[in-house]
């Protein structure tokens, strides 16, 4: 089963504000862009067939003022805690306490391929745990001094090998790697 | 007077470990590659007429086992406390206590025209003063979980207006922004 990050950061390396706001990335109100660019995200959609991501990050998603943006995808929400999960998505959205690597055996064996990493905690877990694959970041042109960084402290180097890098026109630059 | 930073990083946006150690870079035995790839490095230094770093930079590139790698450039090392500065090289090397805004006043008044701004806390309050018209970033494709930050706290956001990237075969991505 393979794993991937598809994530958005300041040039400082953060994915949000302390309090989690997205203001200075562009283009956060509509991750659907008709006619525009959508850097990638709905060819990196149609090639997950599962998302991974942390309470925070679920509820941020929950806070947005738009469309559930995820349609039928399954989607497990990582919490040691109990997570309000709205009724009309728990037909699609499972709250799990598993750690990393059980949760992808068990992925898995269900028949699971691919799964989308998201949120900063999780992503970090993922990573210590030896269990992402691929890393997709954007860079925004911007330095925002502080917030939710995407990488943490380590256990151990990670080398990855660089696979290519795109700018956009608007000052966005896309990188993809993956784990050596 | 324009200032600029050319700086590599870790993907996590490391400028060095903790302990200011630099293993993780490639090619930092020699800045010199006689027919190889130099990221730019040459025709960079070409352009500029004055080095800025802080002391704890200035004692890192002291401490390598290669000759002085900035040939007869003149170089102000920033600091609060005085500095040793080896005799052969107190003809083109000064220490100053300046502020950054006092500093360029200076060496702008003294003639200088491009000025290389280097070392984690230096650039730092270089940014913070709202004196670093240029970056140039390279992105070493490694994740070292800790160490000195390239970027710190800032009094407001600082947007950026991306100019070009270029990727390498050994994996380091370059980006080059200026100030908005």
């Amino acid at each position: 089963m393979k794993t991937s990050v598809y994530i958005a950061t300041s040039l400082d390396g953060f994915i949000a504000r302390k309090d989690g706001a997205l203001d200075w990335l562009p283009g956060i109100d509509s991750t659907d862009t008709p006619g525009g660019e959508d850097y990638g995200y709905h060819e990196f959609m149609d090639s997950i067939d599962v998302l991974i991501m942390g309470r925070k990050t679920f509820e941020t998603v929950l806070s947005f003022e738009t469309d559930w943006p995820y349609g039928n995808k399954r989607m497990i929400v990582l919490s040691s805690q109990p997570v309000s999960i709205p009724n009309e998505l728990s037909d699609r959205v499972e709250p799990s306490s598993l750690s990393p690597v059980k949760l992808i055996e068990k992925l898995s064996a269900e028949g699971f391929q691919h799964a989308y990493i998201d949120g900063g905690i999780t992503i970090q877990s993922f990573l210590n745990a030896g269990l992402i694959d691929e890393l997709i970041i954007t860079r925004v042109p911007v330095l925002i001094g502080s917030g939710i960084s995407l990488f943490g402290t380590l256990e151990a180097d990670i080398k990855l090998q660089h696979l290519q890098s795109q700018s956009y026109p608007n000052g966005l630059v896309q990188s993809r790697y993956r784990r050596l």
